[in-house]
């Protein structure tokens, strides 16, 4: 179905606008994604936008083509608009032109095959969105099996996940879970947890990792509780040569998901 | 020197919130820090503010009371005034209730000491301030004597940058200049320049680094050009086992850094 709006009070103006928010998206169980690059990541990771919102005046281009020949055959919308409503719904000046909204997916614990991949990542209480994102796409790029987020974490359909994630938001497995869901599922199967610690802790280098290993990384001012760091199979710790005692929680993720690629592939 | 301000079109109040904007920022030399805890990194670093200030309602506070001082001792400015001002000075909803202005320092190249340390950090064209802060804080971490930004970089100065790197930016040297001006400089002297790169690369582990290491990264969306990787004495690649051929910047930045930490302290 094609519609074109051009009215600022357009219900579906508003809805969309109201999707930049995190309430509104878990109400509606939609996110919005901006820009051609991202929703061809969605699509060759198989999926396809419910709509697609786009510029009335635009450059012809295959992909967007492509793009939108698919949303029609799945029975989605395309909606063509001005830019300054489209700039009003994705809450840019210079929106890309385009934007999809998609159904957020299924996001249970207990979806993950956990024997399908050799690291897991694992966040706790993770703030920062952009955080999140970048977690993401270094469990993408170490051939992680996904990232699990544990407790009161940023939310992974945010605009600013989503485009930190580069696009591995299609395709790494992302779910939510508390700290004893997580706990009660991991003890449940094979799985070795692992925390960068400050205490009682080996060195991060050689340590032994373990497959399915699962990398856990603490909230950003306050990292892992200690009793969550008690848990742990494994403590490692990383040279702190400076004056200060922690990492950037995405940075202390990928730091050590590298150590642990290089240790499981041998 | 002590002041109250109430006006919202008081000058000093228009001054300091003009140093949310970077060019404001350059022609006034200054930049704005928020929150007592990077006050206090800054003053353990030597750094004391030209100009506190505060919210007139505040808890006492040992480390406050001691920077005050401080900043009456070097001669510099202490304003208090409404929280309302206070948020229109930050531009936040509910700003920490101390803010200080110190006056940017040198970051020409040619202050660099090369040989304090086996690392050091080169950002070129790194636009996002997240992921320059980070960098700075990763920096910290591994030893590294700083952060060399080539180009056309985000701004060290910014309030995200300065928070991102969660005070290292006063510890960290940081340097700006062009690709020439660095090139010119650091061939100058001793150092191995080392790029991620997809080309013509060894393995980034058990890579041959050679201290003082220069640990090149690029541009955030274009990555390093062509012939400035071609300029390089080292090209590593880092596994990518997933959908996407790179990494963030400040996390690969780490992950490099890491590596070299590893190999150059053996």
């Amino acid at each position: 179905m094609r519609r074109h709006i051009t009215g600022f009070s357009n219900p579906t103006v508003k809805h969309l606008r109201s999707l930049r928010d995190r309430k509104h998206r878990r109400r509606a169980g939609e996110f919005l994604v901006e820009g051609l690059r991202l929703l061809e990541d969605a699509r060759s990771s198989g999926r396809v936008p419910r709509l697609l919102v786009m510029a009335e005046e635009r450059e012809p281009h295959e992909l967007l083509a492509r793009l939108e020949r698919e949303v029609e055959a799945a029975g989605g919308e395309i909606v063509t608009t001005t830019p300054d409503i489209l700039s009003k719904i994705t809450g840019k000046a210079n929106p890309q032109g385009v934007a999809g909204v998609f159904a957020e997916w299924d996001t249970r614990l207990d979806r993950l095959e956990r024997s399908v991949a050799p690291i897991w990542l694992v966040a706790q209480e993770l703030r920062d969105p952009g955080n999140l994102g970048t977690m993401l796409r270094t469990g993408d790029a170490v051939g992680a099996g996904g990232l699990i987020l544990v407790g009161d974490c940023a939310d992974p359909f945010s605009a600013e996940a989503v485009r930190a994630s580069m696009g591995a938001v299609f395709t790494q497995q992302v779910a939510r879970a508390s700290w004893e869901e997580f706990i009660g599922w991991l003890r449940a199967g094979e799985g070795q947890l692992v925390a960068a610690s400050l205490r009682e802790a080996v060195p991060y280098r050689g340590a032994d990792y373990r497959s399915p290993c699962f990398l856990l990384v603490g909230n950003e001012s306050r990292g892992l509780p200690e009793d969550y760091e008690a848990e742990c199979d494994l403590r490692v710790t990383m040279p702190m040569r400076g004056r200060a005692d922690s990492l950037n929680a995405a940075v202390a993720g990928a730091v050590l998901a590298y150590e642990a690629l290089a240790a499981l592939e041998g």
